[in-house]
């Protein structure tokens, strides 16, 4: 048969992984089987992983000024061809174009900010810590690093971690996400290009074996995983275990809170692209707006509901849709699709009021596409499932809240915290709002607050099992290890 | 009965933990009975915890420059009262009164780093993420931190961490370790004279059950251990798998490499403070040492040895060893005593010489003291249990390698890393070595390379569960959260 | 004749300047003779300076975290004797004891940032800055730093620079101002008790002569000011000239801005405080408002006319008004009180309305002291000589500007840029005048906004002849040169 | 004529500055004219920097993660066309191929060092700097900067400051050397390709004039200069009474300590290397030889002739010498080189001994060349003429010192502190180097200490006036001013 396979990148050579079995990869909007993705066997994961070891005893020692010089190609080659990769994304994840090139621009920053690595990873010196004592931090790369990437955004996730592990002079090997495997071995050509010695980037495909199989190798130093709480949490456990570092990023919910000053036109629009964009399934996605006082819940309830119907659900490469201002593909799969339907019959059961519904919607010509319309719920209470639930559709709730204290209190009193965000002219509800929330990320009239490449990025509480957050210069010490030097010489003559 | 009893201090307040048992805390020279440590139940740990739980909601909203200057305060108090701290010390814990006062040294040197907070607390601010958009990154301080401290260094390993963690703006509860409460008994008093608001520091002592408290509290959000390796790994994985932050400092091996360049005077009088200093209960004691040629291990073996022998033991309290250079007190009890008396053994029947035999040796007038005294195997090898395993105690084994690249080769093969040393004039030598040791802390002609409170702590593989170190500016990272903001404003008219 | 005489400090020791003039040190309040100043000649001042290089070559390599020791034992001997020195200041100066006491505030702060210097002056290290070559920034001390100390804040000031000279190395020498040289005797007192090596610190008193011997000496390293605008800009000149580094603060005229949704009460509050502290004769002191819209305008003229009433002028050591909460003494001396009745003269002349007039005002008891009122002008045009001129008294100029952009234009065309103030709880307004108002130091909401010690201070335009700002961690580039090391070593064997 | 006239680059566009009069630009190989440079009036540099003012009002709005899109692609245009632009330096400066290669390294690293700006841009933001009160420090852009380059590195030297100059939000113009202006021709043409807005980057051309016209226009917040000690000062002086910012790099005497324990072979190569690239004309060159002990010292005196004898003076472009590893070009000008042999004459009158005689040298089809051999001086002693001055030309004076103290003091007495470098193999004395000898840059084993792009770069003493260094990240100070925010809101309701 001809389907088109995916293949693991070792050593410099893309490769089949030996006696693996292999799934299928859809397109969600069509059903059409893209590609046929291997489940990487430990053997094979384990062969990935000894040339990744192997390839940082030489790796270790380029100067620092040499290692970033791919990663400036890469992003430039990954720029020029910034198109066939984007489509390439949401062919097989069904967000729309524009968010697969917006999620581009992030992989060329976090580029960037990785190639200033000669000036940020350097240590520090303290001459005389004692008499004629001095003392150094060298800030130096551990070894063998993974990362286990999401179906939501094969493309940015992995670069959260990938620059900033071989910059710093580690090896690094990602497991793409195997329901879209396809964008990653699309970048994975272009760093096969940028001259990057064998092993130090790796590329492996599969299922949970593959993470199992990096969590048990004893040169394997460190995970960094996008997923499910649950599995983060086994994630940081074994790792823990393992004494290997580990970032585990995990479920969310958040929430944008709208207070009465604040600008409601600008705002309608920007909660409709924050709610709406890859249908639901980011990270960041907003799915519940508090609204605090009662003018400003019903005004929210009713202009929400009415851009929400303008929102386009379709296909996104269908041409027809090429200039449309916002539209929404699919989500990422018929079972995605059969527990947000769950969820919606739930909210109803609940006792919410179903102000929105997409349900049964249809896209003429993706009969097996796996769609589903905007689709708001008012009069949702923090106690409800689907306020509980990270629903990871396009599904919104809306709640009211006398005061911001109380809007403020229903986002710390769940369990997750990855973004939250306000909105408001006024300085002090900001300030506020910014010290009181508990959420990592926290946008002030930003719907999406997921901080450009040049800050770090991470939640709280279930959204985030780690200790130091993805990108900028903070996960540098994720990747180095601090090692202080205590250094004197005893006197010579002359 | 009329034995002292130790209390806890939970919000302010010195108290008898209800309902807990209590066992004898011992002078280690005599075995005389000092006082008694009670059990805390988990009851009586949760009090203290929801005390510091609770201290946090506003502890967390003062000044960063008010929340140090309790810690002015307490550094000028244990300043003016460190002879009384240290002579404490000394007798439930058996180490030199000089040693005692160098531990105390690294207490003011930790309140005074933490001191610097409203600097180095300091977050990040950029200016036009975006067009019209601002980013920042606030360093927040996250709600109850705890940690569990070792018997061999009461007073500085919960000052790597405690002002840190006040400072930060966190609540701090420390679990003393059971056999040596005292010391931190007697901090705790002039803690409790510099007015932190009740609930911001606590104490509480026990065993086990204390920590395993800590562990399953869900408001503690981190627990900080100095142990065993065994230990560490059980609370890393607790701690992960509760998403609670952890540093978990375990065992070690610390190697002294000589070099043939080496000025062996006074590589030899620095290796005998190094190895025998606290009876070589110090994670950052040297037990191994690894000679570089024939020569310099002919003259190694004999000039330690020689040197060995003139280190006093005795009870260091003894006022007729007060003015000598070199004093060695007992080990803690008397279950270390018998392990180290059968490491001995185990050492005859792997085959190494017994050069310096400790074993036998009789205090006068301490006869219930768990004296040993210096011990010296030369002839060790590599595989040998002496060398792979932490004995805890003055004994030291030489071991012989035919170059550097041999000796750091023994050294990276070993499971722990926390320091390594190496003794050479030559700077081609010391990079290498720097670079290449797998040890957390190098020192160059310095045989304890534990660092100055100005620059980070901790070791590497076995020897440290933690991805971020302890003390300096390290450490703040640990107590804090990076909040990122994104923040824009909609234009007003004018 | 028995009038208390002012003595130099040089070399740990208090002298008589040889072959000196005496002038008199008046009381502001009373006109009372408080003591006589010396005028050190040259001789005197070289004296200081060769004691200030000869201490240099030891202090230098003593350890950091050493020569932080004297500094916290300063800041607490200072906080111990608070009292004393802000009434020794009150009574030479003329500020209330309220601002006296606020002035002591920033003294103990800018000691303990000071303190902090072990890790505030540690280098960078860069491993492989190519292959096996390592680079390294060490933060070195200069030599012998110098300060020039105005009348208005005689503690404050110094202790910009003083202690964080001292921290990084260098020594460094004060000279007093001849009007108000008391209070930095009473300091330099416990200067004296703190063990600093002599010559690390020197105190010398004199008019002009001394800062140009200051800048005529070769190893004189670097000149901090602050005093008025053309004589930053000789000192500016002369340091270049002879490549010393250079620090000059000069001259400011600080507007507030207030918009029409500031809180009024707050607002007007705040105003007084800023406008009238030490008699309006702070750097940071307000002296311009400028109301955006008409009805602002209106009722800020009226409510701050007010309030201006309410003040209370009189001797500061009165006790009749030691409970006052708004006290205001004299300006410091007879000159400058013709200065300012000249401006407010022209004032009237330049077609200003009088709105209160603080002319003619008697305080009984003090017949000889330099009373003068709150003084109000309204109806300002940005051209007028009393927008223009700083003057250095209480005396305030309101404008009115029809919009932010307008009143941001009356700012940036003014040719000081020391500090600017808005009144606000806009998010938009404040981020732009932050960005857009010509000011070094912006608040929001805030009268003075002078920073707290953690962060720099300093103007812009010409309020500061200086690439480096005081105060912070800013200034420790102001104090340390930064040698760069590139460093090898050639293979050797095994 | 025909002759090829330089242009100026302003606003944009390439122009003939208007009434300006044309000096020659001569190849110093040949004598051949190149071109020819114009001399701009002052109403032509003028109008380029009203061209820049202009520019600066958009561009400093610019988020800086766009200002450093142009610098990326300018690394690699500059990269792409590294040959051509070496040749141009080659063939109007002089300095072998390999010289001008690596020139052009430090410039496409002084960009890539600029491209990190918006992570190293960022501010600091404290929370908390009283009740309810935060600070801020904006680390924000000034205005047009300028820059005068000199001839002998006309490409690097404008990158110390170019790139970071406009990433941070300046705008900035160009002074060319009169004698080498082709070179930034060339480089122009890729700047005018890279889509920076209009006015952002200015070139112009001429003499002294231009200069000047940068001190006097109020636009102008600084100027960086790279040129002799004389025009450093006065460049200073100018500045700093116009209150603008400055940079000038001046004179140098770099000198080579060689100790007893050095590697002889590996020392005499690297001293050569370091002697002779670009004729001697770098103020990185080293020009004077200490070697420590008569051992030392005789061997060193005959080893370097010997290998300085092996050194090809030639036309850098003569096919002939491509091959060769060790090619010496011309001087840059008849007067350089009358300069020089005058300067050879006073060390024979001196009583140096002329070991090895570089006069006389001829240099086949190049007879109208400027060319020196080789030339060095034994038996030389520190207050001699050819110890004292910068020769700038491929002279090398050798002194002897009995203790590495003798060779600091002999460093530390001379005016010039740019470089200095040891041998030796020793850590005590690598250290006792690296703190004591006065000079900016170190080098250990590297005869050409000069820092890469990720370090600062800068002299002490007569060798610079700034208070801040080129490059790195030090030099972001330079091109910021802190604008410190003190920043709260009143309460609101809810």
């Amino acid at each position: 048969m001809s389907t088109k396979r995916v293949k693991n990148y070792v050593n410099g050579e893309w490769i089949d992984p030996e006696n693996s079995g292999y799934i299928d990869v859809e397109n969600p909007s069509t059903g059409e089987v893209l590609a046929q993705t291997p489940l990487s066997t430990p053997a094979a994961v384990n062969r990935a992983i000894d040339a990744a070891a192997a390839a940082f005893e030489t790796w270790r020692h380029v100067p620092v000024a040499r290692r970033v010089q791919p990663l400036y190609d890469l992003a430039r080659l990954l720029r020029d061809n910034e198109e066939r990769i984007a489509r390439t994304l949401t062919e097989e994840m069904g967000k729309s174009l524009p968010d697969a090139r917006a999620e581009m621009k992030r992989v060329f920053e976090n580029c960037e900010v990785a190639c200033g690595m000669p000036v940020l990873q350097q240590g520090d010196k303290l001459v005389g810590s004692s008499y004629d004592i001095d003392g150094e931090v060298l800030k130096l790369p551990l070894g063998v690093f993974t990362m286990i990437a999401p179906f939501n955004f094969p493309a940015m996730v992995p670069f959260w971690f990938l620059p900033y592990a071989i910059a710093t002079g580690n090896t690094f090997i990602i497991k793409a996400s195997k329901q879209v495997p396809l964008t990653m071995q699309v970048i994975t050509e272009y760093i096969d290009q940028v001259g990057l010695p064998p092993g130090v980037f790796g590329l492996v495909n599969g299922d949970r074996v593959v993470a199992d199989t990096f969590m048990a190798h004893p040169k394997v130093k460190g995970v960094s995983l996008v997923g499910s709480t649950p599995v983060c949490r086994q994630v940081a456990e074994k790792c823990a275990q393992a004494n290997k570092r580990f970032q585990a990023m995990g479920g969310a919910k958040n929430h944008l809170v709208a207070m009465p000053d604040a600008k409601i036109d600008d705002v309608i629009r920007n909660m409709v692209t924050s709610c709406y964009g890859c249908a639901g399934q980011r990270c960041m996605a907003s799915s519940a707006i508090v609204a605090v006082g009662d003018a400003t819940y019903e005004t929210i309830c009713r202009r929400f509901v009415e851009e929400s119907r303008k929102v386009i659900t379709a296909n996104p490469l269908d041409p027809a849709v090429a200039g449309e201002s916002m539209v929404m593909g699919p989500v990422i799969s018929a079972k995605a699709k059969a527990f947000i339907l769950d969820m919606i019959e739930t909210g109803i059961n609940e006792g919410a009021t179903l102000a929105l519904d997409g349900r049964g919607l249809a896209v003429p010509g993706c009969e097996k596409g796996h769609f589903i319309g905007p689709t708001v719920f008012t009069d949702v209470k923090p106690g409800m499932q689907i306020h509980q639930t990270e629903i990871f559709g396009p599904v919104v709730v809306i709640l009211k809240a006398d005061t911001l204290d109380e809007a403020i209190r229903i986002i710390n009193d769940h369990q997750y915290g990855n973004g939250a965000s306000i909105y408001t002219q006024n300085g002090y509800y900001a300030r506020k709002f910014k010290l009181e929330a508990e959420a990592g990320m926290i946008g002030v009239n930003i719907g999406i607050p997921a901080p450009v490449a040049y800050l770090p990025f991470g939640g709280m509480k279930a959204s985030q099992f780690a200790d130091i957050k993805a990108q900028g210069k903070a996960i540098i010490e994720f990747y180095t290890e601090d090692k202080i030097v205590t250094e004197r010489y005893w006197p010579e003559e002359g």
